[in-house]
């Protein structure tokens, strides 16, 4: 299969092109790094990455960024970062990318534990983010056409990513990408749609 | 105790305040209906409102567009309403309402029963914004200083919506609006947060 990783160059994507490039081959995308660039939360960005690489068979999305700041302080700019962002960013993927995908292709898109009980605090942004990512794989996979399927994977804090994020996952067990990337591929290879694969 | 109703004229919104009505004092407000104009979606009209009313001690929400389009057709424009009104809109409302608030006061938002399972059709941008509610509810709440308390109502299709959205919900059992209205009563003058009041 033919399978473009948006994020390929992150934490989860360089697990995730690991996992998958055993098997298919992997076109990588960042805003910045990669073999194609766009900026997911710009829709033209996105539409002239699928005109560059045209049909595939799957699409994964591993980024887009989330903001924790304490809810007394939020700003309005500060919230819409996770909403322009990784939500905005992966639907805009999504919305694009159905009119690429072979027959029976599939999109894997990214959420994240924050959302789920028990909240950690400064997560009003993140968690409403990563719920409507849930509600629209749910609500996308009605819809789509042709055998197209969409997915979520939903991992918790990463090992690799706890000297960054650790304060804010006290008590939370890290798992390690190696083991989120597996998620990935249980999607792109899978036959399921309309799903959220955990990873805790 | 004195109660902010943001869509007091709308289906929902009526029966909120003739609930309320019954034991507090109750301010309506609309983008252009109501004591008060605001449109929610603009956080600096929100921010207006808050300074015109003063201290309250509850704020209901029961407002926000959504649109039901065929995700193979959706625009981002489209997608965006219900991003921008209803999610954006509610968000902007708890963000200014909290500092507003009496002590142990209390936020009820709306989400609805689109984005629980089964889905149904065109509901990839009303599902994401319905579950973002609960996610931001929940989020919210482990921050909410003073003893705030944030709350959200989940309604099924209402019985007097029927005529208007019935061909969507084929085989849902609707409500009557003065059955949902009494789960805002339960948010106002109960005692829980973070919780999602399901009426269905
Ligand atoms: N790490 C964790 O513990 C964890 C846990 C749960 C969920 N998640 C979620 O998983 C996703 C990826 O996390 P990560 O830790 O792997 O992130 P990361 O290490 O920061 O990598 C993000 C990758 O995405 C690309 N990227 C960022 N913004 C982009 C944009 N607007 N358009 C296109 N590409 C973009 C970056 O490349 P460029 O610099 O070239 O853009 C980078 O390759 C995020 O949504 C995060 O919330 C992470
Ligand atoms: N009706 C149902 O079956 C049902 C079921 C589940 C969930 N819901 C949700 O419940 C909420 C209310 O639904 P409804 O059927 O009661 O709506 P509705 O009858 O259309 O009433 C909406 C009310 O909100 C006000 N409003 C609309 N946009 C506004 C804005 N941007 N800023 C401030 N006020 C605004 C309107 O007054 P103005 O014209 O003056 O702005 C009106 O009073 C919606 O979010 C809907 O998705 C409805």
């Amino acid at each position: 299969m033919k399978v473009v990783v948006i994020g390929a160059a992150g934490t989860i994507g360089k697990a995730v092109v690991e996992q998958l490039g055993q098997r298919h081959d992997i076109i990588t995308v960042g805003s910045s790094s990669g073999q194609h660039q766009a900026d997911i939360a710009d829709i033209a960005q996105v539409r002239r990455l699928f005109e560059q690489v045209g049909k595939v068979d799957a699409v994964v999305v591993a980024a887009g960024a989330l903001r924790l700041v304490p809810f007394a302080d939020i700003t309005p700019e500060e919230f819409r970062v996770g909403v322009d962002s990784k939500l905005m960013g992966q639907v805009n993927v999504a919305m694009v990318a159905q009119h690429y995908l072979n027959d029976g292709g599939s999109i894997t898109l990214t959420s994240g534990i924050i959302g789920e009980r028990p909240l950690i605090r400064h997560a009003s942004s993140a968690a409403a983010v990563n719920c409507a990512l849930g509600g629209f794989v749910r609500g996308a996979a009605v819809d789509l056409q042709r055998g197209l399927r969409i997915n979520l994977v939903s991992p918790t804090v990463l090992e690799e990513s706890m000297p960054a994020y650790g304060p804010f996952f006290v008590g939370f067990e890290p798992v390690k990408a190696s083991r989120v990337a597996l998620a990935y591929a249980r999607s792109v290879d899978g036959a399921e749609t309309g799903q959220e694969y955990r990873v805790w």
